[in-house]
């Protein structure tokens, strides 16, 4: 049930988007869905221009500059047969400095290109700036016996 | 973008899983996906013996030992059309007081008779305890322009 790290590695590579879990100050934990791209040991999750935001200082920045510790989960679901169920979770630690656009490091150019890959919604690269996080551990369970 | 308080908790009641979010003392916040059902202003998330576990004292039961505090996200995910996107926030604090199937209030009764309902996994009613939230806040998000 436990998968081996390997497996869990190329799930939530292949995954299609997932959820950003961040501390909210007050809430405890916040959630948001988000898409994203995995790049070695890294990964990222674009502050876009498509999606349209109530702010651009989204809420999820805002407890990352208070608390860099993040999850990040990917998982399929199956309503009739949940032997098929699986999840990967990563643990995440920001960095704040990957972030920049503008100044982009090669691990930031890297995780622009493989979102502008893998999303067609991507291809005019329309990032403000990316949330970029290293993947400090994973964890993942699957339903199957 | 922001949706009414009535389509929230609608969309939140009608979703077949989401993910449920808490405080972990060491990574900041855990997520996990769930199964779930909703009475009134109450959410419950079973632990059950029908998706193996590694332990029976779950991680999450653990954290809101510690945190009451918890997310529940559901979300609508659609590849090719990104405006169909949408999806539901409800912040929640745990009532422990409100679990025990052994001696069940009326609101453990409600929500594990509408959890038999919801899912035909649940028809035996394999739990061995909810873990069961009041609902503080809605929160919903579309794409829709």
């Amino acid at each position: 049930m436990r998968l081996p790290h390997d497996e869990a590695l190329r799930r939530l590579t292949a995954a299609d988007h997932g959820v950003l879990a961040t501390a909210h100050p007050d809430r405890g934990a916040d959630a948001v869905p988000a898409v994203f791209a995995v790049v070695g040991l890294h990964l990222a999750v674009p502050v876009d221009t498509v999606k349209p935001k109530s702010s651009t200082a989204l809420r999820r920045t805002r407890n990352l500059a208070i608390d860099p510790r993040a999850t990040f989960l990917v998982e399929h679901w199956d309503a009739t047969d949940w032997t098929r169920l699986w999840w990967v979770r990563a643990e995440l630690h920001h960095l704040p400095g990957e972030g920049d656009l503008g100044s982009p490091t090669p691990t930031t150019e890297g995780l622009a290109a493989a979102l502008v890959a893998r999303y067609p919604q991507y291809a005019d690269r329309p990032f403000t700036e990316l949330l970029v996080f290293e993947i400090l551990a994973l964890s993942a369970w699957s339903g199957e016996p």
